[in-house]
């Protein structure tokens, strides 16, 4: 617990005043005790993890947590804490990265951990209902039994709750093949501020009757609305998995590799990732991990999924041999059902599947081992995505420990990270009018998918027109007059 | 023009109320002269067709109609509408099933016709951007040439334009394969009622940079917002398309081959059309097109599109032994590449293809030949789905002319539409109180795709809770206080 106590507080580091909300009494949380009695924790100790996030860079200082099991229970809490006018921090997995899920002062912790239950899922259509708090991970594996899969991936599946996804429009591994959250989403249920519950629970694949208001809560962070349940459309288990993953030249090739990807692999082509010798460095140093492919300043991971193992197997072959024939890839090494037919035995195979991805899963867990992560998760036109790397280099020089880059190349959407011994406000500085100038002069987003948050809110004028934002805060007045969802995240203060 | 003047008005069938808009004066005209000259119609000759719908349904009474070139133009018309308080209908391509798209009074007709230029495509990214009033087809065509293809295709094609079609966030063909526009269009420049452009034009894959506003938009049936322009995702042109027109002898035997189909085909599948048989009389009646397969109750069209001709007619060739072995399909006809080496010439398969598809895409031509249609679009879990069509049949017994179901099986979405020798007060009733509760009993939605328009706003309640209209009426009082914006549609009055 003493790396919780060593987070600076996000209040005292980013110099914010708190909103004049009320404070936590004692009747208070014996309403609550009444309500929802043992899931209620006001035990310090016990607080601790949900006041910091995953990468530690904020803190919050919230002196209770709620963990309501159903829809009417979390309506009942923000009834009582919209009369009260008690400020509430919605919190799933708190696997996010831009201080989004975290308190910055004491608002109350209303947490969707107990809201795990699978509501329902029809095998003819692929659609799941189930409530937010159910993991990512967890609802992938109960549906592969099925011969279905979640529609997303990501790193932190082990932890993050689906809600949460949701909350944050994730976007993650699987979004080149079945798009993003806004079509994969069918349906939710809301808890409104004032604790009405709005039922959009629909289970339809196609509903125009009226404005589809479950869009306004996807992707809004917990400061519209309280996610209780979701419904999502569900793809089915691809029968052949493959994988690949190469060693490329320089930038200018993996782009070329894309491109050739797309044209030969098409419709199987699930994932498409990069990453350069920095991150490679980085894994192999912090987490021990040793990759079958060396050597190359760059490398890609392409996954196949499709419904025939022959021909998927046959189109990746046919890929990998013109591009190797080309130069285009000087080094690389394939897992497909032939390998796993040499592959002495099941293990070893499942083994070279995981080492393939952890390379690039793991990178965010590597960096956080090199000491202080400045995080940029930057959307641009995917031919100047790498350009941005090496200005930063350039632009930071020695007042760096690493900067990195990789990402999902197939969405346009580089991950930017950068490590120092430790925070800096100076550094930071340097960083983000750097970055965020960079990115709006070619009209990238400069977040892709992870959000505002706390860390990003103020940035949003570069990606976003005033009357963008003032629109975004009509309807954060309209839905929660007393800003008591989630504040001081996402949206600039007025 | 003769028809349309024997189409009731609106106002006297549905006997409606004017609400309290000004009346447009010869000043309102002089003002439109000067900022687009010549591009103001007020002959009541040359108004006809866009006071009527194509259905020749609803018919409206506008004397005036606006056809800017440019979104600086349309927000002049709406700035000067809006403090004069003069309603509009905004229309596109004048398709829509449900009566959105023509006045109901004498709202101004503010018309995309010349709002038709491609702004930019990018061949890596795959991003279109161009202005609303693109026709669909034209916008295909130019891609195809680029080796790409819209996300969305419709009966409609030759005529809507991609404005309006995201506007009443279409569905058609290809939803089953690219999803819904929420997932595939990336940016909006929306003109509010008040005249202010709203910029979310951007042309990023991933963008989680505050609320999705442009989401409000999609869909919204022109209520909240004009749409000027329009970012979208395109998937690349197929290199193989292969088509299967089968016949089976139940709703059961077409539900089986679905799911047999989505096993064997997977990711190839982009198109599973179903109709009975009833449909196909009516088009080989009224439009004399003829069938290469006959004799079967119920028949379906099943689309594959894929980068390998040799492995997708495997698959398909797979597909359709088993289904005839196993005796679930008992006739069927098929046009792959190898039935285009077999044929004699590219004319004859190019008609082959083009014959398959008119059976499906002309129903609803076909249907206004036998009458007044009424129309209903209705989603529903994909086992109850031709249940409504046998219980309408039951109970309405003799009373109509024809009643036919066919759709879009892969979404759940059948269209049922109930042929009569004319317009009938009684049997409207007769048809909706029965149809729209069979729907809400089994949780669907009384509109998949039409959206609601002029004639389905106040039956929204079978399909939305309370909470949600209100919800609904809510952003429309804030984003068109004066409520200018296509009157009448969508929402029910309050």
């Amino acid at each position: 617990s003493s790396i919780f106590k060593e987070v600076v507080l996000t209040s005292e580091r980013y110099r914010v005043q708190r909103l004049p909300f009320s404070h936590v009494s004692d009747s208070d949380v014996a309403f609550f005790e009444r309500i929802m009695p043992g899931r209620v924790i006001t035990s310090p100790e016990d607080l601790k993890p949900y006041n910091v996030d995953w990468l530690k860079s904020v803190r919050g200082c919230s002196k209770l947590m709620l963990k309501p099991q159903t829809t009417a229970e979390v309506s009942q809490v923000l009834r009582y804490c919209y009369e009260r006018n008690l400020a509430v921090n919605p919190q799933g997995g708190n696997t996010g990265l831009v201080g989004g899920s975290v308190p910055v002062f004491d608002e109350i912790i209303l947490s969707t951990v107990l809201m795990n239950q699978i509501i329902s899922f029809d095998k003819v259509s692929g659609i799941l209902v189930c409530q937010a708090g159910c993991i990512l991970e967890k609802l992938n594996e109960y549906l592969e039994e099925q011969g279905f899969i979640m529609p997303l991936d990501l790193g932190a599946k082990g932890s993050c709750h689906i809600g949460g996804n949701v909350a944050t429009n994730a976007g993650g591994l699987r979004l080149l093949r079945y798009g993003s959250l806004r079509g994969t989403v069918l349906g939710l249920e809301v808890v409104l501020a004032d604790g009405s519950a709005l039922d959009c629970l629909t289970s339809l694949r196609k509903d125009n009757t009226g404005y589809d208001l479950k869009q306004l809560f996807i992707g809004s962070e917990g400061t519209l609305g309280f996610i209780t349940a979701v419904s999502i459309l569900c793809p089915q288990k691809p029968k052949a998995v493959n994988l690949a993953f190469l060693g490329c030249q320089s930038f200018a090739g993996v782009l070329e590799t894309f491109t050739t990807c797309r044209a030969m692999l098409g419709e199987i082509l699930s994932a498409f990732e990069f990453m350069d010798e920095k991150c490679m460095e980085l894994v192999e140093r912090h987490l021990k991990l040793s990759s079958p492919v060396t050597g190359s300043p760059f490398y890609v991971l392409i996954e196949t999924s499709g419904s025939s193992s022959t021909h998927d197997e046959e189109k990746l072959n046919n890929f990998i041999e013109q591009t190797m024939t080309s130069g285009l890839v000087t080094s690389g090494t394939v897992a497909t059902d032939e390998t796993k037919i040499k592959a002495s035995t099941w293990f070893i195979w499942i083994s070279l599947i995981q080492t393939l991805w952890s390379l690039r899963e793991r990178i965010t867990e590597a960096l956080t081992h090199d000491g202080y992560v400045y995080k940029y998760d930057i959307s641009l036109p995917v031919g100047k995505l790498y350009d941005l790397v090496t200005d930063t280099r350039a632009w930071l020089g020695q007042s760096a420990k690493n900067i990195v880059g990789y990402g999902h190349l197939g969405d346009g959407n580089l991950h930017l990270n950068i490590t120092a011994e430790s925070y800096s406000h100076s550094l930071l500085d340097a960083i983000e009018s750097f970055v965020y100038e960079w990115t709006a002069r070619y009209n990238g987003s400069i977040s892709a998918e992870h959000g505002l948050g706390f860390k990003k809110k103020q940035f949003i004028w570069y990606s976003k027109s005033c009357e963008a934002v003032f629109l975004m805060q009509r309807f954060k007045a309209m839905l929660d007059p007393k800003g008591i969802l989630n504040p001081y995240k996402t949206l600039p203060s007025s």
